[in-house]
């Protein structure tokens, strides 16, 4: 068996986003999770650390260290979007304030120097605006070295979900997104193309029920609330689950389909704002910068979801790296 | 029987151009064709201009009136693109040289004359940039009040065809794409969204070769010659039979569904350029400006085209609109 | 001597385009004016239309053709700048309202018609927005061979007047201004940077009580109502005599001092638009498409212009051009 | 007598930024440097750390701590301008290689650390692209609150010495300058409409040769290599001293006179990009967030600069801060 993958995961919790870290300390076998960062976003910096702190204890993480980032976007004021998860980002539940703390250094010192340090290359998965991620390239570009793989929730072929034109998270800090691809490294891009296709319906919410476990009772508790959210705003045929798709890819690569191809952030400041300028069909001929998921299999991805929050079915399924490894 | 709609066609002849007006010769009980006006696009002026002239004697209709409009957009040069339909806009055949003539005035004299003076209101259908139109709105804004509707073929919201933003229609020309849309009238949209639904087969060419007339023959054998071309490049099922969609819309709008939105032209000078920000969910609360199609009724629009090639089996068929009223 | 120049001048008066008019009026041995043409601009084209025959009929000529062109600029709606001049445009003063009537022709149709038949090339003085002569650019590009040269009143090298960018008849059609600038012939260009040295003082109303002649009372009792305007607004030392700087140069180029360099004028949609970038110091290696002047012989200016106005002391020196040839 | 004034120099030395550094140095009993930052600009991040330490070492003060920061702008690739000032940055003299060496942090660390937790408010002046000031207040935007003063040369009124539009420093990282611009503090802008005022000459040369100090004497050797290049490129009377001009302010602020006026970066993408959009005139009416000069009196500024260049004459004059408190 393989060795648990060094990971970092910076988010900004979020249902979606809480749904990722869950998954993530589900899987102890695959992912050394080396810390989690977040970023102001879908609500507050505030309350995106206080939700991740959250996440973590709810699985009986306490030890999992997590670092609060930058407050704000690079350019701009942040654009909260808390219509779709509520003030605090967890909208419809009640959790316990946590007792953990936040680590005292900077999300941005952490990706630094735990990625120039590090003795194997680290992965990268982010759900959250790209403030942290890009002003650590930006202070320091060697961390690029360090890096396995950057996975990135955002963008769109299509439509957007917070303009027209843009998806959430590259829109909430497009110079950022811009930096990440520009960096060198070809990103892992997990758009809109394949989130909207993953969409809690009520049969999935009645598996969850059947597995009898507090945090799949959570999590149900979460998703009811804002399920009708994206049938009424986007006509899907349900709530998607945008930021469990970059772990659900990390675990099972095979669920996922797209190709190499070109992408450009949007960073004027008219009606295009933030949006990804995906060259599907290499008409600018340039070099592929990113791997973009068009197609996934969505029976496959909510298999493994729901097995993973079937391990919290008893305690004995929370293991720590340590005693993994 | 209601009477022939008096409609004028902007077109940028190209094959698809060409098909939309053979289409329109077709139904002369409910087109009284005032006019067809021919901008550079596609390929040059003056080949738009023959290739106008080409498509009425190929059906006996040396007595249509084409004018000869703008030469180049309103803020760049001419982006031509000869590669889809090669240098003359229709590869693959060899038309006899014309032996009607341009009509002396300019388009956009004729589109204003017409309009100012018109008994009734005119139905302006176009598929083309939107140059001649643009000109002539700005020059005389009181044309408004005498058109009965604009049909344009432009837009998409997904992927562009010219560049990974953006349709080639509005992307030749952004500015007068953008004075259309912000006109004041409601502009029925055909974008790409429907138009790369309806391909050419295999099968349909058999159809074609079966009615066993000239005009048809002549088709296929245009349609042949760049089949693969969208397939290759867009991964298509066939090729895209874009500016017909307009002719088959105003013949039978049931064919067609869409929904009033709003749209936005990217008129900035980055990577959106072109772009068609078309708010499908109503994101920035702006009232619509346009009705957008995204579903076609494919068969039925290959029915509708193929009966319509098929009136032209023999020459009785092919009535002027004297004759028709 | 030599035959007077065939001349249009497109403007909006405004005062300052009014005294165009009266200098160019003054001078039939110097200038054969075809036509006026007018735009909309620092008021409503209604008010420029009428503000164009007033300054004719003051000075006794209503054989002058006036045409009406374009309500509004290419992609925005107009910015009426009535502030300045009043909402008439000609603040401070109640002329007559005009007996002669416009032209039935449009401005821009005028343009194109004169230009296209004239045995001789024309001379364009524009002092407005610039969207009657781009559109006419854009519909009929050929006109440009028939043209001697265009002397264009816009733009700055320093602070803008509109914005802190843009000089007030670029800001108001950027597209038109770029228009101009790309079309292929090197324009001489006036812009703030010699106008704003063009001021208007006590001394000089006074030279202008003396001349005694019911024109120069007029004028006078105009520019006494907004004397303070610019001295409160940019600093200046009196009024801006912006638009009759293009005739001062047509009438005397010796007064001006410039240079051949490129210009471009900011088309994007932030802060910048309607800026000319005058690449003064030749930092971007283009070849030069305008003439732009930066000094001014600001006492042989007003010399000029005060004979000019001493001209209408009695009424044989107001002389058609028929008269004078 | 005051205390010295907390200060932190963030520069690209360049040989300006060299002489801001001098002066800083001869005056211990004003300035309490408590670090030099680097970034990369004039030259590339490798040569600015060099000739920062070199400069430290001219005048035996290697006890100054340099700190190396970004190596690239925020969003693009380093506009280098060795043209300017050679490949090194120090054109015309070949200074000792430094014995002194650079400190371990980095530059955004040790400006947020040092502000974070200085007892009193510091002083900021920057003589370069903002990159390493902007990432410091997007990782950490509370030392803003520990901030005295922020003095910073760049941006123009009239035109721009890199492009057209726009100066070098705000136009090598537009993004930064504009975080800037947007901290909401009051900025200090020092911009060409100021430095272009202070040039060097020959008469000035000969002021320095007669110091007959080791230290005057390297600057002036310096200095002679470009005098020509700024009188041939932008029409001067002779080299621009732009960076000491910061350190003339904060020595002598009674030597400038501006006003409190509104700013924005244009960072677009086109060719307005990097300009600085001062509101001189007051008409977008925006609340002031920066205070910018327009007049310097010449003679003062290089009176004092003479000064503070004759304290190198003797090694006594050069104090350590030590010593001096």
């Amino acid at each position: 068996m393989s060795k648990p993958l060094p990971l970092i995961l910076d988010c900004d919790p979020g249902i979606d986003d809480f749904i990722a870290i869950l998954m993530i300390l589900a899987a102890p076998e695959r992912f050394n999770l080396l810390g989690i960062t977040v970023t102001g976003g879908n609500v507050s910096l505030n309350y995106t650390a206080q939700n991740a702190l959250k996440a973590c204890e709810l699985v009986g993480r306490p030890d999992i260290k997590v670092y609060a980032g930058c407050p704000e976007p690079i350019l701009r004021e942040l654009q909260i979007e808390d219509e779709v998860y509520g003030e605090t980002g967890l909208k419809g539940v009640d959790l316990p304030k946590p007792t953990m703390a936040l680590q005292r250094s900077h999300a941005v010192d952490f990706l630094i120097d735990t990625l120039m340090t590090s003795p194997q290359k680290v992965t990268l998965a982010t759900t959250a605006p790209l403030t942290n991620v890009a002003i650590a390239l930006v202070r320091e570009p060697r961390i690029l070295d360090h890096i396995e793989e950057i996975v990135t929730m955002g963008g769109s072929m299509t439509l957007g979900n917070i303009t027209p034109a843009a998806e959430y998270n590259f829109y909430a800090d497009p110079e950022a997104a811009h930096i990440l691809y520009t960096c060198g490294k070809k990103i892992t891009t997990v758009g809109l193309d394949v989130t909207h296709q993953i969409v809690t319906s009520l049969e999935w919410f009645s598996r969850l029920d059947a597995l009898d476990n507090p945090v799949a009772h959570t999590l149900a508790t979460m998703l009811r609330a804002f399920y009708e959210y994206d049938m009424k705003k986007f006509g899907l045929a349900g709530g998607a689950l945008h930021d469990p798709c970059v772990i659900g890819y990390l675990l099972n690569p095979a669920l996922f389909n797209g190709k190499d191809v070109h992408i450009e952030i949007d960073t004027s400041f008219g009606i295009g704002r933030g949006r990804s300028i995906i060259d599907w069909w290499h008409k600018r001929g340039l070099p592929a910068n990113s791997h973009v998921f068009s197609e996934v299999n969505v029976e496959g991805f909510f298999d493994l979801l729901t097995d993973l929050l079937a391990r919290y079915g008893n305690r004995q399924h929370i293991l720590t790296n340590e005693e993994n490894t």
